[in-house]
C-alpha cells in the first residue's frame, strides 16, 4: 500500500483546467494530484535567429516554479541571476517532447511559447507540464486555425508523459508524489505518444542501479498511465482532440 | 462613463481567497477585476545580514509576473537574468508598505518572505499585491501565534493600496484598468491605514503635470477606494482580523 | 533649531557652476551644502530601440556615486556586476521629471543623456541631481539651437525638485541633510515646476505614517523650496532662461 | 556498411592514455575514434555546503571544449558569461553517474572534481567523457590509499558509457560519430555497470518517436559496446584494477 | 613643435589640490593639462579574504571614467554588468605601483582603497592616476598616524608615472594628450620612484614595433618627467612629505 | 646554479608539435619546459563590429587554463560567471603581439582567431601562449593561400616572447619556470621580432624595483632567448617559413 492509499499502477487525480488565464492563446492550469501548473501557449509571429528564413515554425518552452510552491521557500532565479542546471534540462525536455509531433512546416515562420509555472509542486513537476502544455498547444493552434492563420492542425499524435519509479519497499510504482520521489532508488520519465512509440526514456538509478527486468516493469506502468492520461487530454480538449493526427 | 460601465470613484470587483497553495504560511488569491495576483507570506527562520543580531524581525518583498500575464508576453526575468528597474521599485514598496505597520521587534530574528506573482494583469497589480499580500501575511502571523512561536499579533493597522489617476476626459478616477491607466495624464498610487493616515504617496504625471486641487481630489477618491478593499481584507480573515492592532 | 542652525523653511547654500567639464554639450556642478553632483548632459544622435522611427526624441538618465561619496566607501556598481534597486529607481525618476517639460517632438530622433554623478553626498542627492541636470540639458539644447540643429527651445516649463521630511522633534523640515535624513520619520521628494505644477510627489512613511494635516504642511515647504531654487537655476543659465517656455 | 567501414555492433577504436598531465591525482586523456578528452581528477580537502557536516565525501564534474574542438568554431562559455544548458546537462549526468558507483562514506569529507575537457570532437563526448572520467576517479582514489588518507578503494563496480542510434538507412547502431549522429532518428545515450545494471538511460526521438522493439535492439548494441569499453578501462588501470569492488 | 605648442620633453601644466572631498582620509584632485582625476584614498579595518591572519594590510585599487569624462559618451560599466579589460588591467597596475613602495607589514590588517574616477580625459588616465592616487595615499596613512592608529610612515620612496611615446613626424615625446596617444607608433608608461629606480615598466608597439636605441630615448624622458611630478608631489603634500623614507 | 640545474641564459627544452587536434587551420601544441599551451588558430569570415567595412581584418585572441593545469585546482571562468582580469590582459597581450606583425590589409574581412589553452602550467605561460600562436597563425594563413583565399602571406616578420627576471640569489635570469617566478623579485615579459626591435616590453617589480642596469642585462636574456625561440618557430613551420617576410 502506498502512502496515500494507490495502488501500485494508479495515477493520482488528475483535472485540466481550459481557458485559465485570459490572455494567452492557449491557457491551461493542470491538476495531478497536489501538483498544479500553468501552462500557457504563446504565438508569437517569428522564429528565434538560428530558424530564420526556412519557412517553417519554432517551438519553445520555460519552465518556472513559484517561490513558495515547495514546501520550503527556494529562491527565485530572476534574483540570482540565473537559470539553474535542473531549470534548463526541463525547459529542453518540454520543448523537445512537443516538437516530435508536431510538423514545424505547417506553422510558418511563428514560434509558439510554451510556459510552464508551478504552482504547488507534489512531485512530476516536468510530466505535468509536458501532459498539460500538450493541451495548451492544441488550443493555441486551434486559435490559429479558427483565425485563418493556417489551415489544419499541425499537431500528428498526443503525447503524454508520467514517472515511474523502484521505490524501497513497493517495488515498481506509477506517478510518484514528492514523497515517493526523494525515497525511490529509480526515476523514470517517460513520454509517450497515443501510438505507444517513445519519445523520450529517462531513467536515472541515483546511488542505485537498476536490471533489464525491472525496466520492463517499468515500462508496462509508464505504458498504462500515459493511455489514461491521453484520455484525460482529449476530455478537456473537446472537439479540437479529433483535429490531431487528421490527414 | 468608463469603458467598463464604472462611475469615478468605483473599485473593480474584489475577490480574496483564501489558502490558495498548500504550503506556504500565508496564500491568497487576490482579484480585483481581470488583475489577479497570488500572494504567498512564507516565514523563514533567519534575517538578512544587516539585520543579524539585533533581536528584531524582517519584512522582505518579491515581485513577478507570468510572462503571459499580459496581452504581449514578456521574456522572463530569470532568462535576462536580470530584475528590471520596474519590479525592484515595486518589491521595494512591498516590503516597506507592509514593515510600516508592523512591530519588528514582536517577530523575532525571523524574515516574513512576501511573494507576489501576477498570474493575470489588467492594471493596479502593485496595489492589489500590497492589499492582498497583507492579508497572506496577517494568516502567516496568525499561523506562528497558533503554534506558540510568537505571543501576539505583531500587525498594528489594516493597510491597503489603490491607484487613482486623471484620464484625459473623464478627470479624476479611482481604481484605473490596463486601458485606462495607459491613456492617464496622471498616475498615483496611494497606501493608507485604517486609521486614514499614509504610508506612501506616489503621484507622477507622466509627460504632464497636476495641481494642488487635483491632489485634493484624487486623495479623497483614494480614502474611498481604500476603506472598501480593507472591508474585503477583514471578510478574508475572518477571526483573524480582531487580532490586528489588539493592545 | 536645526543641526545646521537652519529654521525649518530654509534650504541649505546653493551654487550652480556651469561648464564645469569640456566634453558635455551641457555641464554643471551643483553644490547643496554639501552635496554636490557633476550633472552632465550628452546629445547623442539616435534614440533607443522603442522609439525608432517616430520622428521624437528620448531623455535618458544615469545616476551614480563615487565609492566614496559617502561616510562608508560603497562596492562600486560596476564590481558587483549589477546596478542596485536604489539606482534604478533614482534614475526612472530623473528621466521621467526631466521628460515631463520637454517636447519630445522638437528635439527629433535624438536622446539627451544625462549622467548624474555624486562626488561628495549629505542628503538630498536625488532632488539635487534632478534641479542641477535641468540646468545641464537647458545648456546642451541651447548648443543645438546655436549649431542650427534645432530651432527652439524644447522646454516647457523650469523644474526642481526638494526633499522634506517629518524630524522626531522638529517636526515638518525643508531640505533634509544626511542627519536628518536618517532620523526622519516621513520622507517625501518633490519635483515642481516654475507654474506650482506637481511633477512628482513620492512620500513614504519608513516605520511611521502620516495624516492628511502633516502633507499639506509638507507641500507648502516644498513650495517654498523649490521657487528660490528656480531662481538659482535662472542665475545659472543667465540668457538662456529667456528661451523656456517661449512660445 | 557505415561511413567509416564499421559494422552496425561495432565500436570505434579506444585509447586510454593515464598519466596525462602531471598535476592531478588522476589524469586521462581517452581517445575513442577522433573524439579527445582530457579528464582529469582532484582532491578536495572539503564538500560543497550542502554536504558539510555528514562525515560523507562528493563527486562533482565540469564539462567543457575547447571552442575549436568542433569543425566549427564556439565562443568560449566563460566570454558569453554564462554556461549553456547542454553543458550543465552533461557535467550533471557525469557527476550522478560516478557517484551511483562510490561509496561515499569511506572517502571522508573531501570532494572528488572531475574535470572533462574536450580537446576534439567527433560524437559521443558525453560517453567517452564518463568512460575515461572513470579511470581518472580510480586512479584519483588509489593515490589517496597510497598516501594512507583512506584504506580501501571506494568503488564498487565499473561503469562506462556509450550511444546507440537508430539511423536513416542502418537502423540501430553503436557508438555513433558526429556524422551519424547529426542525422540519426533516435539518440540514445547508456551507462551500465559490469554487473549490466543500468545506471542511465536517455533515449531522446529528435523530431521523431521509436517503438519497444527498436528499444530492445537498441539495449543489446549498449550492452556490447560497453562490455568491451570496461576491458579498456581494466587495461588502462593495470593492477589498480583488482581493488574495484573488492570486500 | 607639439599639437599645444610643447617642446618633446615637457610636461603639460600639473596641478594637484589636496582636500577635494570630505569624507575620505585622503582626497585628491589631480589635473595634468585637461585630464582630471579624482584619486581619494579610503582606510578600510579589514583585509581581503587572501591576505587574513597574515598580521599585514593590503593596498587595493579601482578606476572609472564618468560617461562623459571623454569626447564620446561611453556607456557606463556598472549598466553593462561588466568591467572591461582595459579598467582591469589599469587598477591592479596602480594597485601593484603603490604596493611597491609601501611596507604593508607596518599599516596592520588595513586596506587602503584607492578610488580613481576620471572626471574629464585628454590622455595619460592611468598614469596622472598613479601620481595623483600616492599623494591621497600618502595624507591617508598620515590621518592614521595622527589618530594613533599606526607609528610611523609605511611608505619608503616617492613614485610618479608619466607617459612617454613615438610619434609620427616629431620622434620621442613626453607626457602624451590624447591626440598625440591616438596617432601614436610606441605608447609606454613608465613608473619610478625619487631613487629612479623602475616600479613598472610597459611599452607598446601597436601595429609597429621599437628600436633598443628609441627605448633609451623614452627612458630619458620619463626620468625627466618623473623628476618634475614628484617635486609636484612634494609640494602638495607640504610637511607630510618627510615622512616619507624616514627610518 | 638554479633549480633545474640551467645556467642563468638557458631556455628550457622547447618542443612545438604542428597539426595537434584536425578542425582548426592552424594546431600546434606548444611545451616549454613542463609548460604545455594548446594554439589553435580559426578563420572567420567576418570581422567584429567595430572593424566593419573597411576592407580590412582583425586578429582576436582567447586564453584560458585547464582547472588542473596548475598545482592547486582553479575554478573555472565559465562557471564564475566572468573572466578574471589576469585572463583579459593576457588575451589583450596576445592580439597586439600578432597584428603588429601582421598586414591587416592582406587578409580581407576575416577574424583570426587564436585560442590559447594551457593545459599544464609552469611558468611563463603567455610568452608560451604567445611563440606557439604564432606558428598556429602563419600555418592558418597559409591554408588560405593554398585555398586561394588570400594571394600571399600577411605575416611580415617572426616575433616569439620569453620572460626574464631578477631572482633572490640568482641575479638576472632567462625564461623562469613557476617556482622562480613566484620568488622573483622582478619579472619582465619580453617580444621581439626576428630584426630585434620590440613588440611589447612589460616590466614588474612586485614589492621592488630595478634599475636601468638591471634593465640592460634582462634585455640581453631577453635577445638570446628570443632567438633561439624563432629557430624553434622555424624548424616547425618548415617550408612556410620562408613566406614570412616575402616582399
Amino acid at each position: 500500500m502506498r502512502t496515500d492509499g494507490r495502488t501500485s499502477d494508479q495515477l493520482r487525480n488528475i483535472h485540466i483546467e481550459t481557458d485559465y488565464t485570459k490572455h494567452p492563446e492557449g491557457s491551461v492550469l493542470i491538476s495531478i494530484g497536489d501538483t498544479k501548473v500553468i501552462c500557457n501557449a504563446s504565438i508569437e509571429e517569428r522564429v528565434p535567429p538560428f530558424m530564420r528564413n526556412q519557412g517553417k515554425g519554432w517551438i519553445a518552452a520555460e519552465y518556472s516554479m513559484l517561490p513558495r510552491a515547495t514546501e520550503q521557500r527556494n529562491i527565485r532565479e530572476s534574483s540570482k541571476g540565473k537559470v539553474s542546471g535542473r531549470t534548463m534540462e526541463i525547459q529542453r525536455l518540454i520543448g523537445r517532447a512537443l516538437r516530435s509531433v508536431v510538423d514545424l512546416n505547417q506553422i510558418g515562420e511563428r514560434t509558439c511559447w510554451i510556459d510552464c509555472d508551478v504552482i504547488q509542486a507534489d512531485g512530476g513537476t516536468r510530466t505535468a507540464s509536458i501532459t498539460g502544455a500538450f493541451v495548451a498547444m492544441a488550443i493555441a493552434f486551434n486559435r490559429l486555425i479558427e483565425r485563418g492563420v493556417i489551415k489544419k492542425m499541425p499537431i500528428r499524435e498526443f503525447i503524454a508523459a508520467t514517472s515511474v519509479g523502484v521505490a524501497p519497499e513497493k517495488g515498481e510504482i506509477l506517478d510518484l508524489c514528492y514523497l515517493e520521489d526523494s525515497k525511490a532508488h529509480v526515476d523514470m520519465n517517460v513520454i509517450m505518444t497515443s501510438e505507444k512509440e517513445f519519445v523520450e526514456l529517462q531513467g536515472t538509478g541515483e546511488e542505485a542501479t537498476f536490471s533489464y527486468k525491472q525496466l520492463q516493469t517499468l515500462l508496462e506502468l509508464a505504458d498504462k498511465g500515459i493511455t489514461e492520461l491521453i484520455e484525460h487530454q482529449k476530455e478537456a480538449l473537446g472537439d479540437i482532440q479529433h483535429l490531431i493526427g487528421e490527414k
